[in-house]
């Protein structure tokens, strides 16, 4: 089967790309190929099977169109502009986020139609679809309140996922992640980019800014568990997603002040020395916008992954961004 | 003020229309103009006022461009392929649910950049977007589970306009209509047709056929009233809002039996007589999707008309589009 990845040179596209070519197989079914996709062209990964390095713009069908060339069995749509640089540019994260995204939906359901082959799609949807009008503790089945641009444009994808998987079109899956820490790399425009950046930095001798309260909550899960997830994902019948394709990942819910107390559990003291506590309102607009608790019962009876502690995220930094 | 009206050749167009046409003022301002726009040329209105008709189809975004070539100060998006058409000619209904939906969005917030005159859009939604993963009753804040490609586009669209509305672009207000009957004229290709046709037709001594049960529940409203919340939704100062523009509007909840009852109640037992029922499993499919309560909080809070009885629907009816 020949898996593709639009976002393929982020960080989570990487790990989903040695994670899928250390595996080999998906569904009892051998990885013949994988193609990374991304604005730049992706980082090599190393692989025994073959891997395309596209640079292709989503925003433009023909690169969208190029993309699907050859048939592809599993799409992981990744590729976004992130949440402050959506709200601060936002033609570029309409262009990207929503045209962008309908051109992927719009190019599979087309391979569906001409080909007979129905890919699996699997949508990096986000909590940031959550907020407003909507209880502080998030069940499943509260109205999507999107409070910044890229929460909308990500809801309006789970919808026209959701319609596309129900009319037959592609076989959607939308998951929304929780903040993603520890994010290895550098900091990017992300609201949340503070979130990995205090630990991440910290943990290697730099300074790095903390813009909200100790006691701010996050709602997060680490890098290796939301790669589990998403190839979970790919994996479960259609049926048992009943009528909703899109739904809550698990997470974690810590504070800002929990989690720097179990990177000292776990890495020392000499990190936290280095967190800086300035303020910035416009970051804590947005975060502030989000939710911390969630209660995400459909992805844990789907069998998706929890994390157990940020500590094992701590953890996980250490062996797989550090090591 | 200037007004304009997207599907301003349909029934509600129409009727709001005259209404506008009527009363002359929106919100203490003379209405100076009336736009209306069709993909073919609208009817034409008794008023005071010049009005325009236009043909414009709003997939396509020169024709859009034209429609705001002069100011406009409300906009009332009513533009839309009905549910039943949007189902079976996808196509059709993506082109202009939500593309051409997307485009009036777009050039009002174009209007607002390069004129300063940030337009007020009321956009028709409807409760199509409620079905699926939700409860029996419809409270507000449940998540919207569209089950038809209709429903999808008009939840889509309420998500841009909520965007929109808090980034500044436009000053929007999403009014989720409840089934209109009865609605006068003939019978077209939303699924809820037969809820007019049953008492429209068989007033005027034609047969109808109801696809579905006596015991199927409507959550349903008068034309009459729906011109009224247009209206009311339009003087509704944005900050009374809250967080979000969009919401389930007042209707009633009426088996199809009940409702019959009262049209035999007001109009004598004849009418009954000349419905055929021979189920129909695509209609029956479709709506069955639909939810029949609603608790509609906010829209009463906020000062929006409710319906007292069918019999009612039946009195408006025969007054307004009978004599």
């Amino acid at each position: 089967m020949k898996i593709m990845i639009t976002g393929g040179g982020g960080f989570i596209g990487q790990k989903l790309a040695r994670k899928l070519a250390d595996i080999g197989q998906l569904n009892q079914r051998e990885i013949s190929r994988i193609a990374l996709a991304d604005i730049q062209q992706p980082d090599p990964v190393i692989a025994s099977m073959p891997v395309d390095y596209i640079k292709a713009d989503i925003s433009n069908k023909s690169d969208v169109a190029a993309l699907f060339s050859e048939e592809v069995d599993v799409v992981f749509h990744l590729a976004a502009v992130v949440s402050g640089e959506a709200e601060t540019n936002f033609d570029l994260g309409r262009r990207v986020n929503l045209d962008g995204s309908i051109n992927i939906l719009d190019a599979a359901a087309r391979q569906t139609a001409t080909r007979g082959n129905m890919p699996v799609v699997i949508f990096a949807s986000s909590v940031a679809v959550h907020g407003g009008e909507a209880p502080e503790l998030i069940s499943d089945g509260v109205e999507l309140n999107p409070q910044t641009s890229y929460g909308t444009q990500k809801a309006m994808i789970e919808l026209l996922l959701q319609d596309y998987s129900r009319k037959g079109f592609l076989n959607g899956r939308g998951l929304r992640l929780p903040t993603v820490t520890i994010r290895p790399g550098k900091a990017n425009r992300a609201a949340s980019s503070f979130m990995s950046s205090i630990f991440r930095d910290t943990l290697q001798s730099e300074h790095a800014n903390c813009p909200v309260t100790r006691n701010f909550p996050v709602w997060h899960t680490a890098p290796r568990t939301v790669v589990e997830n998403f190839i979970h994902a790919a994996s479960i019948p259609a049926a048992n997603f009943g009528y909703n394709r899109n739904l809550n990942l698990p997470g974690r819910t810590d504070t800002i002040g929990e989690m720097i107390n179990q990177m000292t559990e776990v890495a020392g003291p000499e990190a936290e020395k280095r967190i800086t506590w300035n303020r910035d309102p416009q970051i804590e607009k947005i975060v502030m916008g989000w939710r911390g608790s969630f209660r995400p019962e459909k992805a844990l009876a789907l069998g998706f992954a929890a994390d157990h502690s940020f500590a094992d995220s701590v953890r996980y930094f250490l062996e797989d961004d550090i090591a």
